[in-house]
Parts: C-alpha cells; sequence; structure tokens
C-alpha cells in the first residue's frame, strides 16, 4: 500500500494551532484543548498531536505498518516544537527534550501511560547540565526518565501486589545503604549510581541496552501509548465507564517544561470550582519543585494554591496556622504574580468553554505554562449545583444545565447519609480528606482483590489502602467506601472514587497500615481485616464501628435541577413499589404513579402466608377459594394502602407471578414446622413441595399459568383491587387501578384473564351499585407477546415492558445463573454491557419497538411503559423515549434519575413537547393534588 | 334483527339436491354427499340439511336465535319430505318418521349424536301399526327411539364409567323377570313394557314428561345435534385431528328408512377397497332386520357383504362353512340381487369421487337405499397403496395421489413388528379382526383413565375392553394397540384405532373381560391388569406376553410413493442422527444428510464419561487440556463412522451443547464412586457437582457459553471433526462436515467461535499439507439470534432453527416444566397445539421467517434448515418450504414423512420445481453414490 495521504499529524504552539476544540475525536481531548488553548491566547509549550486514528490503525493493523504512515509527520512535529524552543532533539549539548502523553476523547484518568523528560542520554545529560548549570535538577529529570520508561516502555513492573516495584526497590536500597529516609536527600551523586543501577536493571530484565537514541526512545514511547490504550487497566476502565474501544487514544509530544528546576519552580493541578461540592471556588493543589506526576501519584502531600483552600485544609487534618504557612503555604502566598496569571487564565478557560475546567500547569523558573485543561469530573452534588449556578449565572441555558448532568451521578445524592441518632455515639478514629461525599459503613479489607472476593460473598466493605492505583479499580468499585493514608483531593484514590460516585476519605496520615498483616493502626487501636469501620465522604470523617444510615432528600439545587428537567420531559416516571412506604418515597422523589406493584411480596407476612400455603396445600378448586377468602381482606387492605399513597396517581397492580412453590419451605425442619402449624403430616407437606419443584422455574408454572389454570386465584386478586378503589372512593380519595396481567404468551391467556377481571369487577360493582374507571392490560415480558403485540392489543389496554424476563428470555440467560459466563462474557469483550443492567436495544429493544408498534397499530391509544430495572437506567431511558413510552417506572430512589434521564432524552430528541403528548401526561397524574 | 335472509336449509331427494359435494363447508360432508348422490342417480331417502352456519350461530347466540332464523325453513323442508313420502310429520295414521344426524366438515365417526325414528309417538304408533301390519317392528322402532331420544337429547346416561346405561338397566330387568337372554326375545308385549318404562324413567329424572309432540320432539333434536359439536368427546376428537371449533356441524333431517322392518330389510357399511390393506376390493358388513347404528355399535356381531370376505372372516375366526352358510351368510348370498345392485352403485360413486368410499346403506323390504357416502378412513398402508393403485389405474394423476396420503400416517408403516426369531415361541391366546394394522407389545389395563395414568408414568399399555365407546378415547390416543372382545372391523374401536395409527384388533369373541376384578380370562389363562400382552393387528392375532419388535422398511408401494414424492419436492429432507446406526437407518429412508449430529451423546459412555469429568474437574486451562487431550482419538474415530456412513451427503457436526453437570453424578453414591475411579476425594466431587448447579439450566451456562468461556472444548472438537474428515479423505471418501455453533445469542460470540474452528482446521490443514471444503454456521434457538439474524449471517454460512429451544425462549414454557400447565392450556383451547410437536407458526414462526429473511438479506446464499423435532412434523415442514428453507432434519424414522410432506408443500405451494432451487439440491447430495 502507498504511503497515506491521511493526516496523521497536529501541531500547537506560540497562539497557533492546526486543530481546534471542536477535533476531540480525532486529537482526544487533551490534544484537541492544547490546539484550543494556543488559539485562545493561553501560554502551552509547544508540541503536535499524533491523531486517535493512528491508535486504531495500530490495534488493527499493527507497529509497522502505523510507523511508516507517520514517521516523517513526526519528524515535521519535532522539527516544530525545536524551531519553537530554539534546541535541537538529538544535540546532546543543547537538548530539546518532550514529554510524550496518552490523551483519549473521554478523560480516562491514570489509565495510560505517560513519558516525561524523553530524550535524555548520557551525552545529552552533560550538555543539559552545562546549559542550565543545575546538576542535580538534570540527574533528578533523568532518574525520573530512565525508571517511567523502564516500567512503561520496558515493562519492568511489579510482579504481584504485594511485591515492590523494581525501580523502588533499588531506591530504597541504596537509601539504606545512605542511611537517609527521603527521596529528596539523595544527593546528586546517589542520582547517577541509581541511573547506572537501574539501566543494569533493565539490560539484566530485557537483555538490551537502555536505548540511548532520542527517536529510538520516541517510537519507542509512541507505540507504548498505543499500548496502553489496550491495558488491562484501561479496557476496565471503559468498560466501568462506557467507553468504546474503536474510540482509540491520541498521542501527545511537547516540548518539557520542568517543575523540578529549582525553588522558582512548581507544578500543580486546580479547578475553576469545586469538584466535590460544586461551590464556584477556585481551588487546586502544587509541589514546589517537582514534576507533574508528584501531585497526582499522592506520593509527598501537596498543597493548596489558594489561601482559603489552604486555611480549610489545615483545619481539616489539624495543621496550626504557623505550621501551615512555614511548611505548607498556598500558591497564593509562595507566587503571588503568577497566581494571578493562573487565576485569570482559569476564569478565562472556564467562560471559553462554559463548565469547570479541571488543568494542570507548571511553573517552569518564574514562568506560568498550561499543560492541560479539560472539563473536570464532579460529584453528583458538584455536577448538579454547577449545572444550577450557571444557568443562574446565564453562562449555560436550560437544556444545557438540565443535560449538563449525568443522571447517574444523581445516585450518588441519593446514598444514605448516616442516621443522625447513630452520630451521637459514633467515635472518630481520624480525620482524612473530604475526597468524595457521601456515607459508607462496611468490613475492612486491605487489598482490591479481598474486596472483590468479600463483596461477592455479600460483604459490604472498605477499603483500606495506603494509596490506591489503577491497578486497584476492580476492588474499588465494589467497596462501599475507600480509605488511605496518604494522598490529596486529587490523588488516584479521589479522583476514581468521586468518578464512580463513591464514598472516598482520603490523606487520613494517621493511619498505619500493615499490609504484611492485614492490620491497621489508628487512634491507638489496632483493627484487622474483617473489622467494621465508617466513613463520610463529605467530612473526611473516619469512625469506629458500624454506623447505621438513612436516605438522603431531593431539594435546594436538586429540586430546582429536578423542576427544570420536568419541564423538558414528554415520558413520565412511576416506580415499583409494594409497600405504602415506598410508594411515599418514591412520591416524594417525583413519581408519577406506581408503574408495578407485585402483589406477591405481599403474601410473605405471618398469617397472609398460612391461608397461601392452605391454598397451594388444596386438592380441589373449593379448597383454593376457602383458602383464598381469607387473603381477601388482606390484600384489600393492602392495596387501600398503597392507593391511598398514590392518591390522585395511576397503580398498576400486577395478578400473581411467581411459581407457588416460592411460598412454601425447602428445608425439612421448616416443613415440619409448616405441616405442625396447618395440622397435616409433615410427608404431605414435602410430597407437596415435591411436585411443586421445577427444572427451570424461570420457565415454569408462574405468570398468567397460573391464573389460568387457577381461575380463583385471579379472581380473588380482581376483587381485593377493585374493592380496595371502590372502599377508598366512598371516602372521596381518588384512585386509579390498573390491573396487569403477567406472562402472557398467547392472545387466549390474555382474554381469558382480562374476563375473569372484567366479570369481578362488574360483580363488584354491582354489589355496590356504583362504578368507577380502570384498566386491564399485560406485561410484556415473553418473546412472542412482543412478536404477536397487534393481536395482545386487542385484549390489552396498556402494556408494560418487563424487560427483566424479556431479556433472560431474548437471550436465553438465566439471571440467577449467568454468573458463570457474564463476568467472562464481558471480560472478553463478547457483551459491551450487562443486558441486565443496560438494556439491549439491539435485540431486546428490537422486540420492544416492534411490540409498541404493533400495538398501537391495533390500539393507537395504547399506553405503554417499561417496569424492568431498566426502567432506571439512563440510556435505556432514553430509549424508551425513542421508541415512544408513555412512562418508565423504575424503584423508588432511582425515579430522580429516571426523570432526568427522560428529560435529557426529550431534549436531545429535540422534542419541545407538543400539546397532544402533553395530554396523556395530564391525565396520567398531573391532575392529582401534591401530597 | 329481522330475520335473516340467510338460507339454512337444503333439500334433496328424488335426484334432485339444492347443494352438491363442492358444499361440504356449508353442509357438512354428509349433507353435502347426500345432495351429490341424488345428483348423480342414487337412490336416497328425501330430506333436507341445516347448515353448520346455524350451528356457528347457535354456539355463538344461543337457542333461541337460531331456532328464530331456521323455523320457517325446517317447516317447508319437513312439508319437501312429506310430499315425496306421501305422509305426514304429525298424521298419527300415516306418520312420516325422520333420522336426524350431525355432519360435519370432516368425519368424526360416533362423536356427535344420532335420532332415528323421530316423529313416533304413542298414537302414530298405532297409525303406523295399522299401516305395516308388523307391530314388533313400530314397537321395536318405539323402543329404540325413546331410548335414544332419552339418552341423546335428555341426557339420561350412565354417570360413572362402572355404572350401567339406565336403559340398558331396565332392559336388563325386563330381561331377567322374563327369563330371555338375549334383545331379540323380548316379545312385543315386552317392547311395550320397555317403552313404559323408559318414559317413567323419564319422568323421573327429568321431571317432565317424555314429548309426543313430533315438532317439540324434532325441535330438541335439531339442538341436541348442535349442543353435541361442544361436547368433550367431540372437544377432544377435533383437538387429536385438528378440526377448528369454528367449522360446526350441520343436521340432516331424512325420511327415515327401516332395516328392521323384518327378513327382507337390512342394514349396512361397505368399502369400495379395503381400508386395512388398501387392496381395490369391496367388502362391507351388514345385519338383516337391523337399524343402522346396530352394526356400528358392535352389540351383533356383523355378517360379510362379500362372500370372499365372508369366508376369509370365517377362516380368521374359525367358524366352519357350513355354520358360516347357515348363520352368517353374506349379502351376496342373501340377497344376490341387491347385492349387485350395491356393487354397482359402490363402483360409480368411487369412479365419481376418485376415492374410496365408504357408504352406509339400508334394505327396506327389498328396496335399496343409500343414507351416506365419504371418503373413507383408511390406515397408513391403504393410503400408499390406494394412492399408488388409483395412479396406476389412471384415476388419479401424480400430484393428487402423493397429496392423497398424510404424511403422519406413514408412521403406521414404520411402526415396530414382531421380530420372527421372537415369533417362534409367541403363544397365540386368541384370534380378532385384523382391525388396525402394526404390532403392539404392553401390558394390560381394562379402563381408559388407567390407561393414560399408566403411559403418563412410562408404561406400555394394551387396552383391553369388552369394546370401546367414544369415552375411550384419551386412553385409546395413549396406549400401544387395543384389543375388544366385541365389534367387527367397523366397530367404534377398530374406526377410532385406523384413525389414530394404532394397533387393533377387535372382535376376539373368546376373550371374558370381568371389569370388577380387573381379570381377562383367555385360552384357559387367567391374565390381570399389568400382566403383558402382544397384539398384531395386520393379522388379528393376541400373544402371551412381551414378543419383541423390530423396525419396518420402505418397499413396494411405499417405495414408490416416495420416489413420485420427490420428483415434486423442492427441500431436501436430512436427519438427526447421533451414531452411525442412526444415519444408516435415516440413509435408508431417504435422509440426504445430517441436519444435527449432538456430539454430547458421544462423551457418556465408559472411557469417554471419564476423561469429560477429569476434564470438567479440572481447575484450570492445562487440566482441560490434557482431558481433551484423552477424548480427542476417541471423538474423531466417532466422527469417521458417522461421517462415512454419510459417504457424499453433508453432515451438521454441533459442538458441544449441554450444561456440563449433565456430565457428572448426582446422587452421593454414584459421586463416591466418580471421587474412587478419579483418585480423588468424594467431597471434592461433590463439591464441584454443587459449583455446577443451575436454577434455570435450559438458560444456564451451555451452548457456545461453554465454548467461549472454555475455548479449548471448541478447538479439541473442531479438530476432532476435520481430523476425521481428512482421514477419509486419504481413504476416497467424500464428506461434507458443517461445524454447528450452538445457542448464540451475539455476532461476537460467533465470531469467536469461527475463528476458533477456523483457526484449529487451518493448522490441521497445515499438518497434513491438505485442504477440503467445509462450513462453518450457527443454530438459531435463542429469539435474540432471530433478531439479529442479518449480523449473525456474516458469520455463520448456515442457520439451523432449533425449534426446540426456539419454542421454550419465545413461549417462555420449560419442556421439562409445562406438564404442569401444558394439558390444562389445550383442554382449555388456550393452545390450539402442543408447540413443542406443531410449530407455533404465529409466533416462532414470525421468528424463523425474519431470521430467515434477514439472515440472507446479507448472505443470499444462506443454507437454511430446521433440526428441531418440528422437523419432521408436516404442517411444520409445510411451513419451512413456504419459509424458503433448504432442508428439514428430523429423526431417522419421520425421514419419509417429512419427504411426503416436503412434496406435499411444493406441490400445494403450485412450484414447479425451478432450475435454480434444483441447484442447491444438486450441491446437497443428489451427486452422492447411492449406498
Amino acid at each position: 500500500m502507498a504511503k497515506s495521504k491521511v493526516k496523521s499529524v497536529y501541531t500547537f504552539g506560540n497562539k497557533k494551532a492546526e486543530g481546534d476544540a471542536s477535533m476531540k475525536n480525532l486529537l482526544g481531548g487533551k490534544g484537541a484543548n492544547l490546539c484550543e488553548m494556543n488559539l485562545i491566547g493561553v501560554p502551552v509549550p509547544p508540541g503536535f498531536t499524533i491523531t486517535t486514528e493512528m491508535c486504531t490503525v495500530y490495534v488493527k493493523e499493527g507497529r509497522e505498518k502505523v510507523l511508516k504512515m507517520i514517521k516523517s509527520e513526526v519528524e515535521d512535529g519535532i522539527a516544530y516544537i525545536e524551531k519553537h524552543m530554539g534546541s535541537k532533539f538529538t544535540d546532546s549539548k543543547n537538548p530539546c527534550l518532550v514529554s510524550v502523553r496518552s490523551g483519549s476523547r473521554a478523560s480516562m484518568p491514570g489509565m495510560m501511560d505517560t513519558i516525561l523528560n524523553l530524550g535524555l542520554n548520557d551525552e545529552s545529560v552533560k550538555g543539559l547540565v552545562k546549559k542550565t548549570g543545575n546538576e542535580r535538577f538534570v540527574w533528578d529529570s533523568y532518574r525520573r526518565f530512565v525508571q517511567m520508561y523502564g516500567d512503561v516502555v520496558l515493562g519492568l513492573k511489579p510482579v504481584s501486589k504485594e511485591d515492590e516495584d523494581p525501580f523502588e526497590e533499588i531506591i530504597d536500597h541504596l537509601k539504606k545503604e545512605k542511611g537517609v529516609l527521603l527521596d529528596n536527600d539523595l544527593t546528586t551523586e546517589d542520582l547517577k549510581v541509581l541511573v547506572d543501577r537501574f539501566k543494569k536493571a533493565v539490560k539484566k530484565s530485557t537483555g538490551h541496552d537502555f536505548p540511548s537514541d532520542p527517536w529510538e526512545q520516541l517510537w519507542g514511547a509512541i507505540t507504548s501509548v498505543f499500548d496502553s490504550w489496550m491495558n488491562d487497566r484501561a479496557i476496565l476502565y471503559r468498560k466501568l465507564n462506557n467507553i468504546p474501544e474503536e474510540w482509540g487514544t491520541a498521542v501527545n509530544i511537547q516540548a518539557m517544561v520542568f517543575g523540578n528546576m529549582g525553588d522558582s519552580s512548581a507544578t500543580g493541578v486546580c479547578f475553576s470550582r469545586d469538584a466535590g461540592t460544586g461551590e464556584n471556588i477556585f481551588n487546586g493543589e502544587y509541589l514546589i519543585n517537582a514534576q507533574g506526576e508528584d501531585v497526582v501519584a499522592g506520593i509527598r502531600t501537596p498543597q493548596e494554591i489558594t489561601i482559603e483552600g489552604s486555611k480549610r485544609w489545615a483545619k481539616l487534618t489539624s495543621v496550626t496556622e504557623k505550621d501551615r504557612k512555614n511548611n505548607y503555604p498556598s500558591l497564593e502566598e509562595t507566587m503571588p504574580k503568577l497566581y494571578k496569571e493562573l487565576f485569570d487564565i482559569q476564569k478565562k478557560l472556564e467562560k471559553h468553554y462554559k463548565d469547570m475546567q479541571d488543568m494542570e500547569f507548571t511553573i517552569q523558573e518564574g514562568k506560568l505554562w498550561m499543560l492541560q485543561t479539560r472539563s473536570g469530573k464532579r460529584t453528583g452534588a458538584a455536577m448538579v449545583k454547577m449545572a444550577v449556578d450557571m444557568f443562574e449565572e446565564k453562562l449555560i441555558d436550560e437544556k444545557t444545565a438540565v443535560l449538563r448532568v449525568e443522571p447517574n451521578k444523581l445516585d450518588e445524592l441519593l446514598h444514605p447519609v448516616f442516621i443522625k441518632a447513630a452520630m451521637k455515639k459514633a467515635k472518630v478514629l481520624a480525620q482524612g480528606l473530604p475526597a468524595s461525599p457521601g456515607a459508607a459503613t462496611g468490613q475492612i479489607v486491605f487489598f482490591a482483590d479481598d474486596a472483590d472476593a468479600w463483596a461477592t460473598k455479600g460483604h459490604k466493605v472498605i477499603l483500606v489502602r495506603i494509596e490506591t492505583s489503577p491497578e486497584d479499580l476492580k476492588g474499588m468499585n465494589v467497596s462501599e467506601g475507600i480509605l488511605t493514608a496518604r494522598g490529596g483531593m486529587t490523588s488516584h484514590a479521589a479522583v476514581v472514587a468521586r468518578g464512580m460516585g463513591k464514598c472516598c476519605v482520603s490523606g487520613a496520615g494517621s493511619l498505619k497500615i500493615d499490609y504484611k498483616t492485614r492490620t491497621l493502626e489508628v487512634a491507638g487501636q489496632k483493627f484487622k481485616e474483617g473489622d467494621w469501620l465508617s466513613l463520610n465522604g463529605s467530612t473526611g470523617e473516619v469512625f469506629e464501628g458500624k454506623i447505621e444510615t438513612e436516605e438522603a432528600a431531593l431539594s435546594g439545587d436538586f429540586g430546582k435541577l429536578m423542576e427544570m428537567a420536568d419541564k423538558h420531559s414528554r415520558m413520565l416516571v412511576r416506580t415499583n413499589a409494594d409497600t405504602p412506604h415506598d410508594a411515599q418515597v418514591a412520591r416524594k422523589f417525583g413519581a408519577k404513579g406506581i408503574g408495578l406493584c407485585r402483589t406477591e411480596h405481599m403474601f410473605f407476612e405471618g398469617v397472609k402466608i398460612k391461608a397461601m400455603r392452605e391454598m397451594i396445600l388444596a386438592d380441589d378448586e373449593a379448597g383454593r377459594r376457602a383458602a383464598l377468602a381469607k387473603l381477601l381482606p388482606m390484600q384489600r387492605e393492602d392495596f387501600e394502602g398503597i392507593f391511598e399513597a398514590m392518591e390522585g396517581l395511576p397503580v398498576t397492580v400486577r395478578l400473581l407471578d411467581p411459581p407457588l412453590h416460592e411460598f412454601v419451605p425447602h428445608e425439612e425442619e421448616n416443613q415440619k414446622e409448616m405441616a405442625k402449624e396447618m395440622g397435616i403430616s409433615a410427608k404431605a407437606v414435602k410430597e407437596k413441595v415435591e411436585s411443586l419443584h421445577e427444572f427451570n422455574p424461570m420457565l415454569g408454572h408462574r405468570g398468567c399459568r397460573l391464573g389460568n389454570t387457577y381461575p380463583e386465584i385471579s379472581e380473588m386478586q380482581a376483587r381485593a383491587i377493585i374493592e380496595a378503589a371502590m372502599n377508598l372512593k366512598k371516602k372521596g380519595i381518588k384512585t386509579h387501578p390498573e390491573i396487569m396481567i403477567p406472562l402472557t404468551g398467547t392472545l387466549t391467556e390474555m382474554k381469558m384473564q382480562e374476563k375473569i377481571v372484567r366479570d369481578t369487577v362488574e360483580a363488584v360493582f354491582a354489589e355496590r351499585k356504583d362504578r368507577m374507571d380502570y384498566m386491564v392490560g399485560t406485561m410484556i415480558e415473553v418473546p412472542r407477546a412482543a412478536l404477536i403485540a397487534d393481536r395482545m392489543a386487542e385484549s390489552a389496554e396498556f402494556f408494560s415492558f418487563g424487560t427483566n424476563d424479556l431479556t433472560q428470555m431474548t437471550f436465553g440467560y438465566s439471571r440467577d445463573d449467568a454468573g458463570k459466563f457474564l463476568p467472562v462474557y464481558l471480560d472478553k469483550n463478547i457483551l459491551k454491557h450487562d443486558p441486565f443492567q443496560v438494556l439491549d436495544q439491539e435485540g431486546v429493544g428490537q422486540l420492544i419497538k416492534m411490540a409498541t408498534e404493533k400495538g398501537r397499530s391495533t390500539r393507537p391509544n395504547l399506553k405503554v411503559g417499561i417496569c424492568g430495572e431498566h426502567g432506571g437506567e439512563p440510556s435505556s431511558v432514553e430509549f424508551c423515549h425513542t421508541v415512544g413510552m408513555n412512562y418508565v417506572s423504575c424503584s423508588p430512589f432511582r425515579v430522580p434519575i429516571a426523570r432526568l434521564a427522560a428529560a435529557q432524552a426529550a431534549i436531545k430528541d429535540n422534542s419541545t413537547p407538543a400539546k397532544a403528548k402533553k395530554a396523556d401526561k395530564k391525565d396520567d397524574g398531573k391532575k392529582a393534588k401534591k401530597k
């Protein structure tokens, strides 16, 4: 193939750039923003970006191919840097050093690899010493380069989690030899020894000399960045964050600027607003005489940028003002002029990007350079506050504000907080940084793998680490909360935890963690693996023991955002609730009705389960009817409670669904007990239980198959529902019962159940000499029902997609058993998402779309909703909107998420809600009085 | 609503008729043929038919409605009969009696009710006696009428199966009083007593007098016929014979002619060819001085119509020629002139209808009347022979001949026959009539309900009855064979058994059956319930004990028919076979390849199961590979055998499909044994077995989910398949392996498996330095696979619909558990057929059609087949043809059925096989040498 004509390199520098912020897909976020910053006059070291397309070529066609394609353009790019810097990449007397960094379309902090100070070798080190006159800085840079390159490009990494990093081991060894404690205490000569030992380690491990040719170094670094796109950490991060593999990463090659050139040099990260709370406060952290990665890596405790921030930090960590001023002064104090410049730049960037910015900067001998800007990650609370604030500041419009909040992030705001009463007895063990808000309580584990194993067994765990690293991702994801001894608000643990919406306390320096003995010492107490601990991620406090939590409420900015959202949505949000309490909670969160009220849960309490079992044990219809007669008043009472809690709003009640064996005991002991209670032989109970056994209960005798084989059950339930509604009507309480037949697969099944329901309801109407409106519909959860939806709609007045079961049957996956292969399938990328969490639009969605269209072809005003767990998952909610559903229904705590997702779907759909569409909204609850 | 203008009554008589044979749907088969017989000059008593539409009105809108609609036309109809008969319906001096019979579109023998001699009452009896001078005949007729009417219209029936009929009880009582044995021994005075007692019984049971007004009698009889359409027997019969409820029954009202007017009167049934063997021999049975139902009911042993038939009967029943001539002479002997007339009529009718006719006739005082003609039911063998004979006689063309045979009926020809060696020791207990061919061996049961219960438990049963009645239908259906002590070749048992394709021996008069003690005495031996018995339905012999059976072969007329069929079919027929033996059997039956070779069945033998278990117990890939290496040569050998048996024809091999727990023992005892054999602890085995447990194994870790989690399994299997094929290639044996990936639901699953297979195959090619053609495709059995078939076809070269699983998942029915509701669903008509037997075209079929179209949109030459059990069910095969499949695959013994069904589908589709379509046929095996 001839050399491709595709442009593979884009340069930037000195307020000029070949790209701009709109080119994120091609240049990655970092690259596009480096261009954009140049274009708006922000000081950025010159450099160039190799496009993400080249990463795709690399993954698909390999190294040789891609190097051929980019070679001459990269060479031109280096020449471009040399021109701006007035130095030469391969000139050992005046070397031009570069950084090589990844940068994909979406931010993936710490996920991929970076190499700094590239271009150094034994010769150019000498030239640089001569040029800068700063031997220690040069050797520190060289030491760092060899270490980074050795790790990232040449693969010298710790083998197991308890192993030391081979380079760190060499450093520790030398420190012991020299009898010093800190890296900074090592002399320049020591650094030279380190470089020598590092190189020997490389030779020993790889069989080759450490590469001294800057070009060889560069090509190695570039391919290593491309490789990092496919490493396990990156793959896992993409999986957790729904980033497609096809996007690829760009490679940014930039002239080095040095924060480690002495005390007039520094490096740091900063945010235009508070990423934790959303407050409009400039903040950040920096380190004097350090290189970029030092701040994020959490090895030294970084200092605050603003005085205000610095004082707050001191208070939280019990540092005296004097100590703070002497040892941890802010940038505002140490370099006030540069601080002012930085402050203005961040203001400019936020205004330009109309969003909170997360920036990296380096000060080299008194000159400020911006290395990166991007929209900052933030907690759910910050996301909400910023969206509302920016709208009120007129920085963004309402639709943008609504779109600005990731629905799933609201989950954090709905996360538990500690119960006040329980807090009175709570003993604070330590104070750390409030790295990611929320409350968490769980058992201590010290390793990410253990977190995973314990969580799988159903334990709630707190992952306690000296510091976290990308390898810990999976363990962090399954923990209730994360606690680290080291690292600031921008440490790995803090950033990742906020990204996950997990509670995190970082940098709790008083913790003494011993990985070998798996113990934690703090406040004079020793805790071991499995002991309970509680964290408040909003305050940074660490508590002893287990502290009870409670749910949070929807108010303030959150409430404002929800109101803004509702203005734009077309779909309504209902809830899945089986009790008056759940109904009330959901209503508080804005649910406009119940989309799924499961009646079976009502049968599990004392007297009810007994009557239920009597029914199951009955040999004939008469026996069943006698038992059902006992259940009737109890069910009616249940429904009255739920209907009353949902006054004025529709309530979809599903008739009995689970197989009968769920109501009988399976252990011999319990069977005996039941036999005694029922006054029959244990043998009879055992035989009945055995007769109810099923090989595949998911596909067994359940749903309307029960109602059609034992019509008296449906009859009793229909009577209980309608009598409850009529009783409330008498009291002046309006109800809108919607009776839902589960698991239909044929029209006749549906019609037979409809007839039972309607006959029963008419009988009640006749008895009461009064009538009311009600609906009869069906749950679409069997593929066949979706396939014949045009027929189904002849009988059903509404459809509710039960996507849990529909997913099980469409995929042929048992949710209870999929644990054996689903994790492997997700790992191997056979599935992009767990289809039980994210609706499979290609397959299951196709059935939903087909069924909705077919159903409406028969009954144009067919009401359509979803009541599977997907009803609270944002991408699935968007799909439901696209399909034209009337509502989604989800668990009470996901109602706000679904409301926001519904609004976003409507905004993206560009649909100003038409009056016609508003109509069914009105019909469906807007009339209802607020409770 | 105004009186309807729909014509509800069609008259016929004296060679004129308002309807004809083409009007079966409206007039029912009987009514249409009564018209047609008139039109072609056959003597038929005058009458009229009430249309089937009126039955539908009756079922839907009730008695009042329908009577209003038909009243005046029925009155006109009666007037029409009166005119032809010269008598009056309500004239007690010269009464015009009528028969009232049902008659639906399809023949349903004995299923619905008939009333004879209607119009008689205490007054007209006197008039008729005066008119005929035959008091006994008149009172016998009256007695029959009151009994029939009391039973059918007024509902005086036996309550339970062991109860006597209330009327028969009265007769028995009187016979005891009079000390006589036979009904015929009762005097005219006795008959009068009977009528009186019958009427009293009616009054006692119903509270009303027996109706004496002929019009009241008539309306009652008409509605009773309509009612009979919805009685349980009729519903069950329709279900067994796939007759829709919507068809309804017509009511035929005809002037009575009497076969019981003395010795110059007779009644009988006859067939234009032999319904059992298909031979072109006129045959039938008759009784002198009897009314129609006597012959069919099996109460008196009827006489043969022809001399030849009579002699054959005598031989079979060991009646001497003298005895025969004196006591059982043929009609040909007793009434030679009438016999000749009847012979000519049957010839005329068969020629007219171009099919074998089943006729009823009555001779009244020397005058022959035809009461009915219809296409006769016949055994599978007769069906084949008649079709081939009639084609060779040029009575019908080839397509008609092929269409004339019901594919399912071929099953009888493929039924077992007794093994010759086993027959040497066989002891004949009794000789009955060869009522329905085939061989059967099973345990004795005496009641239909017991047959059902025993069969459900897996027993093979022979239903032994004095005589059968429509109530026994269900029990007959589940029995291996039926044996009766009474009744001829046209008795209920014989007719129904032939219809079911069940072996039946009827009228074995030497049997002494005692229902109370549940014993059978014959040939001096006593047999009890559960004892073994064997029947030869082709010879009428009854044998002691269990006799081994073997499969029949395809030859003679059957072979001819198959050749005729193949000329017309487009689809090929393959077989599902897992062993060389099955493959050979199927090839003998005309299979053009294997559509499904399940590899798992191969793993269950001794050494293989051990290696398989080693693999399952292995903790890691290395361990699994070691075990698989042991399996490889064994699998390869299996495949060599199958490929060789199918030389030159394609063989679709499915990779491992069932969940692994199917290969491990579940009982503790067996687990211990396995542990000992494997040299590990029983606890380890138990733990592994428990870890493999699944809640819904149907939806669990199986199919390609195994191959994707343990790729080494697919690798081993692909290697075994291709090495086997290459080994045979070396020997000059051609093979066409098609490797099938089971249970795919996503394209990635398929692609990953395809890659493993292709990589492995390429590796083998490289090792062998040789190549061959092969295909990789998938089984479509998960709904999602059908939904994304366009994607699937990117990787799959062929689709094979696994309709067993596809039905399970589309309906959400577990086949193992559906027993709890499927029978109820079939009973309640929620499902018309068991979807596991007859493909659900509306739902599952929709997926199949969609998938085929989508698949071919991506890959136009996609090969498509079916390998579920539906591949051998005729209506499903027709559907597969319509969808455009290339082949169907079924069990070896259903191959001829599928071949015939495929031909019929093509003929009905009116598609002369185009050359293009023939192409893939050729490609798919026509080239193969016959083996």
